[in-house]
């Protein structure tokens, strides 16, 4: 029989765990539950201890994993780190283990290897970048209230911005308004106050706005313009600080995060103002997702 | 014995009641609970019937109250209107009452009457503008997550801003990193990032780290320049929104609130943007806080 290796994407709904068979085509994949340390460790320690006996099960067993890279979010937490190798440690795999935060997995799944840049900008926003010598950056993602730029909740909050500004006379008139008035149910600024602060809206929801972009930039809305111009220099600046100190910017990019996959005017703009200031540097289309690169990393343990 | 007419400031910590005899110079004032009605209804009640009491122990009795104004917070939610208006009329006063929002009572206050403009820039931020026949506008105040440019929050989240950006190389070095890891007794990214998404860190606990510009201006930091430079445009903005449509920017405004009462800095340079714009602006002194402008107004009803 054939050893294995196997890449766990730990996610905050579900994880994907791919696995690879040594010198050969044949791999599987399972999806199992949510995998967060800082949010639910409940939750976390069933999803990896169903992911070992999903291994076990397997012809070859637990032993015959010769390499394991599990991606999640949160592992800077130094706690997140450990109870996540604990638990892999005690449920009986003794094999070559790699715990990693979900950006670097991302780049190595895009990029078919853990080398190049990932500009990711999904609910919220990160850049990260790694040198074939291991050497890494990052820039931006510290959080929806100092930072996320060009995230859909940072594009939800611009939009709410908006409205109100043009409500009271600090900007002309938006399409956003009615757009927003239609996904509320609602018109004027009262029912955009009640849902900005109502305690059961999330950033998720603030996010899930950012959509409405994409119909006002259709009217030629000069916010939803700004919004998205605004979006794009942040996020090339967020690159750009991440790529230039290792050297990065004659590599490939990968452009992932349901904004940069959706938005098609974000997403162009984008490359315009990097392809501007670097010239030689390629977008390619995603070769695979997080899964497949932890199974890369995995693989090259 | 002479009918007293009364002004009510409430706010979140507490409440002052002055007292005035009409056609005299006498006056006394009280002090009592918190009155917000978006916050702690138990204890607005309280404020309020212990406002009546007060008032009842007076040699002329709550029957020789001839005028009441309340100011407060929230107003413009008509139940909190409506359970102020309840408890006042159950508690047995019937002469001219109005219920109106703090800005009103502070622009009253600062002036000496309710025409004007006032940009109040405290934990949030707000300009309200009224004229001699009662025309009002309002411009900003629409809560820390999407607006209250210039608010000693939206202050303290860009020196937050500011030192993450820094951080990873998107920005250059900021004297504030020094300034905010002295006050937060840490050095570093992540004492900065669990400080701001701690659930125990309220939007007053990041509105205080606004005083640490005043050290890095000293120092001639451009980040804290630039800080000031937005806050100083998104106020002037804010304040031409509510003046123009008025008429009001020949009269003078009301500057408020421990931003622009504390940072000389950023109110020269909000004074300077608003008289190159508008140049027969005046900008007195306040004469007296939000407990004499409702007075004032309770005066004139």
């Amino acid at each position: 029989m054939m050893p294995y290796y196997v890449g766990i994407d730990g996610g905050g709904t579900k994880t994907a765990v791919e696995l690879r068979t040594r010198g050969s085509a044949a791999h599987s994949r399972a999806v199992f539950g949510p995998l967060n340390c800082n949010s639910d460790r409940t939750a976390a320690a069933k999803t990896l201890t169903d992911t070992l006996a999903w291994l076990a099960a397997q012809p070859e067993g637990l032993a015959g994993c010769d390499g394991l890279c599990i991606g999640s979010a949160g592992i800077s937490n130094p706690d997140a780190y450990n109870f996540i190798q604990d638990i892999i440690r005690a449920g009986g795999y003794t094999g070559p283990l790699q715990i990693v935060g979900d950006q670097v997995t991302a780049l190595a799944g895009a990029l078919g290897q853990p080398v190049g840049t990932v500009l990711i900008a999904g609910t919220g926003s990160i850049c990260y970048a790694r040198t074939a010598d291991g050497r890494e950056a990052r820039s931006g993602g510290w959080g929806h209230l100092i930072d996320d730029e060009g995230s859909a909740y940072a594009l939800g909050r611009d939009i709410l911005r908006a409205v109100v500004r043009a409500a009271d006379g600090r900007a002309p008139a938006t399409a956003l308004t009615e757009l927003v008035a239609q996904r509320l149910g609602a018109p004027g600024v009262q029912p955009v106050i009640r849902f900005t602060y109502a305690p059961t809206t999330t950033k998720k929801e603030i996010a899930a706005l950012a959509p409405l972009l994409d119909p006002a930039l259709q009217q030629g809305d000069a916010a939803a313009q700004a919004i998205i111009a605004h979006a794009a220099d942040e996020l090339t600046q967020m690159a750009a600080a991440a790529m230039q100190p290792l050297g990065l910017q004659t590599g490939s990019m990968a452009l992932l995060g349901s904004v940069l996959q959706k938005n098609e005017t974000l997403r162009a703009a984008v490359i315009t103002r990097l392809t501007a200031q670097f010239p030689t540097l390629t977008f390619p289309e995603p070769v695979g997702d997080a899964a497949d690169g932890a199974a890369v990393m995995a693989e090259n343990s």
